[in-house]
Formats: C-alpha cells, structure tokens, sequence
C-alpha cells in the first residue's frame, strides 16, 4: 500500500519521477543528491514492484556520452478515489498515480445524517469502481474524503462541520470500515491546495496561497513546500479576518468578518436589504448587477473590496509568489474583480504587492480530486 | 568559517547537539537517523577541528550497557558580533556559538548617513572584541546586523528602512569590508524570532509568531522551523494588516494599519489630540493613563484592540502554538493587555483561540543577539 516495503530513498525517487520524469538513472541522481549505486538500487526494487517502468525516449547522457533509457511512473500501479462532501452532494473522481481523473460521478444527499452519507460515499466509491473498469479493491489504494470546516487529519476526525453540523465524528475510521480501503480525511480548501502545489497552478512554487469565494470563504497556504494546518487545526481562516466593519454579523457570531458581507449567503442577504425583494436569489443579484442596478452593484463592491483586503492580509503576512483565487464565487467574478484588485493593491505593503493574483475556476470535481491527491500523498508520506 | 571542509552531515550533528547536547554518539544517531559508522566518521571530524568536545557525565547505554562518553559543542569555537542598528543607536553584542552574551555595547548615531553607519558598526564591533579580549580578528566568524524594514537577506541590501531613509543599500558588503570578517544582514524582527526559535520561547514549538509593539509593529512567522521571508521580501507585516478603520492615515500612506492608532508615534499623536496638549510625550500619555484620564485610556483601548485583531488574523492565517508579544510596548502592557486579550478571544476563529499569548520583554541586546544568531546559522546553512 504505502512504500514501506522499498528502500528509504524510494518515496523521494518516486516523488522526483512524478514532478520531473521521465528521468535516466543519472539524472534523477543529480536531482535527489542520491548516489548512482543507490538509485541503481531504488530503481531496481520500484520496478520490480511495478511502480516505475522503463519508457520514454533514450536520451544521451551528458556524463558518459552513451544513450541511457529513461524510467518513468506507472500511473495505474496506485488508484485513489476522492470524494467531496458538500451540504447537498458529494462529488466523487477516480484518479492514478498522476492525479489524472478516470472516472467522476455526483450523487445528491438525501439527509446529512453521518450514517447515510458515510454509506452514499461507500456506494458512490462503488460505482468510480465500476465505472472504471476496476475488477475488485485491490487496485484501490487509498480514499481522500475533503470536507469544508474543521478537521483533523491526523486523527481522522472532522472536529467541526458546519455545512453538515457534525461534531467529532470519526469520519476516516467509519469510511475505512464501510469501504475496506485506507481512509484519509482533509479539509478540502487544504486537499485543493495540495493537488493546486502538486498538478496546478502551485508547481514550482514555494510560498503561495488559494483562496476560494464561495458559500464559505477559506484559504490553503503553501509554505516551504507545505500546506499549513495549524497548531490547533485552524489555518487559512480568510473569511474570519475582521477586516469587513461592524454592522454585520457573520454565521461565526463575530463581527468584521469578510464572509460576513462577501459569502453567496450574506451577498443574497445584503441584495435583498437593498432591493427590497425577499425572494431575490444569488443569480437574480448577479443579473441585477449585469443590468446596472446601482444598490445592488455596491453590495458586490463591498463584497470585493473585503475580499481584497483579506488578499492582502495574507499578503503582508507571508507573501506568497502567487494567490491563486477560486470557489463558487468566481462565476460572478466580474462583478468584483476590480475591487478586490484595488483594495488589494491599496494595502498589500511595499513589494507583497507584487504577489500575483490568478483566478482558476476550479469545479468540484477537482476538489474531489485533491482528496485522491492527498490520498496518494500518504504512499510518499507513510504517516508516523 | 563554515562547516564547508566537515563531512556533509556535520551541520546536521551540530545542531543536534546545540539543541539537545551533550549527547552520546548513539543518542547522536538515534536523533539523526545516521549509521553509527557515519556518526563517528563525523564526530571524529569535528573534534580534529575543534567543534566539540568530548564532555558531560557519562552516561549508561541502552543499547549494549555500557557507559558512554557524551559529546557536546565548544561554545567558544566560534564567536558572532550581533549589531541591531535604530534611528538613533547601535546595540551590539558579542556571543558565541550557542548565542551565550560575553559582551555588549551601545554607541549613539550623530548621523543617519551610510558612510557614518558603517563606521560606526567597524568601531562598535571592534570595542565588542576589545571588551572580550579577543585577540585579532581570527576568533570572530561572522557578523550579524540587523534592521527595521524591508530586508533582501540573500542580496545582502537593505531594500528600504524607513527609520533611517535608506534605500537600496548593499549594507552586508560594506559591513564586510570596513570590519574584514563574513557579514549577513536580516530584518530585525526576523532575527529575533530565529534567536527566540533556537534558543528563547519558541524552542521546540513548529510554528509560533513573534509580534513586536513600539516605533514600529512587526511580526516574524515561524512555520515548519522556518522563518517565513516571503517571496518578495515582505512578510509578518501585521502593522499594515488593515484593520483599524479608515479615520486615521498610517505612515505607509494608507488607512486602516495597524500602526496608524498603535505606534508609539500614533499613540502619542491621539493622546495629543485627545488631551489637546500638543507636547504631550509618550511617558506622559502613560501616566496620564495610569492616572485615570478616560480620553488618554481609550487611545490605549484602541491601541490594544487593534494589536488584538492583528493577532487575530495571525492565529486564524497560520493557527501558531504561540504568540510571542515583544517590543517596546510591552513596557507599557498593563494599559492595552485586556483589550489586546478581548480582541484576540472575540475575533480568534474556533480552535486557534488557544493559541498560547506570551509576553516578553526583551532588550535591544537580545535583538543584536539576533544578528549574532542570524551570523551564526550561516555556519550551519552556508550560502549556496
């Protein structure tokens, strides 16, 4: 399952192959600081394991001047499934090795009870199975169930949901047992952040941020190359920054908070204030907006402007390369783009203004797949 | 000068045994993860150079019963001039490899004039080693200097200090060549919090903040046993997180800093205006304070509750085990202490409220020692 049967060396050889392969021996030598006996070794042991193969077109080694064959991952030697978990569905992907989607499937949740959606996330993994062409669990590896709200991964419990309004529920565990393959559970603004940092817009960087706008307002920070998750389990809290004023106040109970005027929830509330219409929807303000609609057009100005300021919140903080800003919210993105830049550009201090900002709508489905990721990632990062 | 003629992991082996020393080549090997072989290869190496020394009780191994010779670092190997340079003075101090103090001067600037600083820093680091009784300059390894604002480490320039209205400085250059030993430069708040991450109140924590209150308010962010220095150069920049309102302008030009109603100068400014005592200092805005003045203490209130948000923001951004409060203000922490508290409690997000606030007052010589710490990680991270 994990690498604990190969040589020490093996989780950073496979990890340099999926970032920069296909690689020769000698190359990955050169990347890793490994010593050619020991890659020989490593290679030798992952192929004879099926996890890499040789492949890709021979190259001329600078070294020797002979043409040495390039090794590569097998992307089908590990599958992961990930699954998302919103208030009214979940969201399920297929992935391999390299993170690249085989299968995807959505399926409503009836109640948000613990017991029915751990059994709709077994059913739904079923069917990723299926509609993949898997024979049976052997060649599932891992399941990454991502969740909105408070959880620990390490010990496999969503602390806090309150989309679903779960408390302590052992979410790992009880998917485990349900579905009989190893069990992860992550955040899900982290498990995008770490699929962003691995596939994404992160490559290659070392400090960057995403920042998803949405029904939740939420952040990932990539750090030296880790995702933050707090000493308390909190991290990335962007929507709770109390940079947004005094008169409204937030589903947390606070005031200031930036989900507290810029969420699709306090947006469609502040819509409604201002226009008088009870009924209005998100899509109704968004149309409102289109056509001019002054007092509605300010509450998305207001909604951009806190985002800004929550950008550059984080910006002075720690500064990332690049904040990458995704969610829901970035449908209707036109509508505040200009003032989340200026407020951003307004008080990103010095040279933090020059982090880049880079809008990606990503659709469920690759947060689902960031739980297929974060899967994968323990077979690199056996846990302790 | 550094480890570079030592075996690779020599460095990895020194720190070990300035963080956990004296220890046994076993114990060396248990907490490295090295052979034993590779152990005594590097051990041997480094006693021949001097870098430790056999010493510390014998201790009784687990492993085969018998006793074992601890070994442990000489402090006095090598030796670090730390200088932190203000508007107005230049603290030095002289310490040696575990950061212990043999010496520290204080010298006031008549001039703020590169040329003159540079001098200065020359005369100051050689009183320190006067006053150590060091001989030449052979016992001194590396100087540290460190400064208020925006730092380019590994440029060696200060990109912009605006106490001393320098831009653009190759300062590492100039200190080198005008003292004749290997000098590094680094933001003073970052040195600081390295000093408290390696020998102060952030020993042992894998993420913990350290936010200093005075002339200026800053920050340094220590995430995964890194200080985090952004990828611009900006980071911990909690002054500017904009949090306070739109009424007062900060420094920096915009509105909304924290600074702008929680600097000494803000704070002496409001005072001014509340009072209408246009000569009012900030020794006597305390006073009037601690006497009871009710405009006086509400600028103290607004002060602390604007340090509190700032805190805030840090626990619900990166969720520290520890918040480290320093800083000149801390003289003064009795007027902001509950409202700092209250404003952290009120806006901390979930769990990240127990995130520990510690409060440290720490001289002007323990931020040199920073410097002289900052010179001496060189020694186990040369330059690449």
């Amino acid at each position: 399952m994990t690498l604990a049967d190969q040589p020490p060396a093996a989780a950073l050889v496979l990890q340099t192959l999926l970032q920069h392969g296909p690689l020769s021996r000698a190359e990955i030598g050169r990347r890793t600081g490994l010593t050619a006996g020991a890659v020989t070794k490593v290679a030798t042991s992952l192929m004879a394991d099926g996890w890499i193969t040789e492949g890709g077109r021979p190259v001329t080694e600078r070294t020797n001047g002979r043409p040495a064959t390039p090794v590569e991952v097998r992307p089908e030697r590990a599958l992961f499934a990930g699954v998302k978990v919103t208030g009214e569905e979940l969201i399920g992907v297929l992935a391999d090795l390299t993170a690249r989607p085989l299968a995807s499937r959505r399926v409503r949740l009836d109640s948000r009870d613990v017991g029915t959606v751990v059994l709709a996330i077994a059913r739904l993994v079923d069917e990723l199975r299926t509609a993949a062409h898997l024979a049976g669990t052997a060649d599932l590896h891992g399941v990454g169930v991502t969740i909105s709200g408070d959880v620990d991964s390490q010990l496999g419990t969503v602390q806090y949901s309150p989309f679903l309004n779960w408390r302590r529920v052992p979410l790992a565990q009880l998917v485990e047992t349900a579905t009989g393959t190893p069990t992860v559970i992550e955040n899900d603004v982290r498990a995008l952040t770490v699929a962003e940092q691995w596939f994404g817009a992160g490559v290659g960087l070392s400090i960057f941020a995403l920042v998803t706008v949405g029904a939740g307002i939420g952040a990932g920070l990539c750090v030296a190359g880790r995702v933050v998750s707090g000493a308390h389990g909190v991290a990335g809290e962007v929507g709770h920054l109390p940079v947004s004023g005094t008169d409204r106040v937030c589903t947390c109970g606070n005031t200031g908070c930036v989900e507290a005027v810029a969420s699709t929830h306090a947006i469609v509330e502040q819509a409604r204030q201002a226009t008088g219409d009870a009924e209005l929807t998100m899509d109704g303000a968004i149309r409102l907006a289109h056509t001019g609609d002054p007092a509605v057009r300010a509450v998305f100005a207001r909604a951009g402007h806190a985002v800004g300021l929550a950008l550059a919140c984080v910006a002075n903080l720690i500064g990332p390369e690049r904040i990458i800003i995704s969610g829901e919210g970035v449908a209707s993105y036109d509508l505040f783009a200009d003032h989340i830049r200026q407020a951003f550009v307004d008080h990103a201090f010095g040279a933090a203004v020059d982090c880049d900002l880079v809008v990606r709508p990503l659709p469920f489905e690759e947060w689902a797949r960031g739980g297929a990721v974060v899967a994968a990632q323990r077979v690199f990062a056996p846990a302790k």
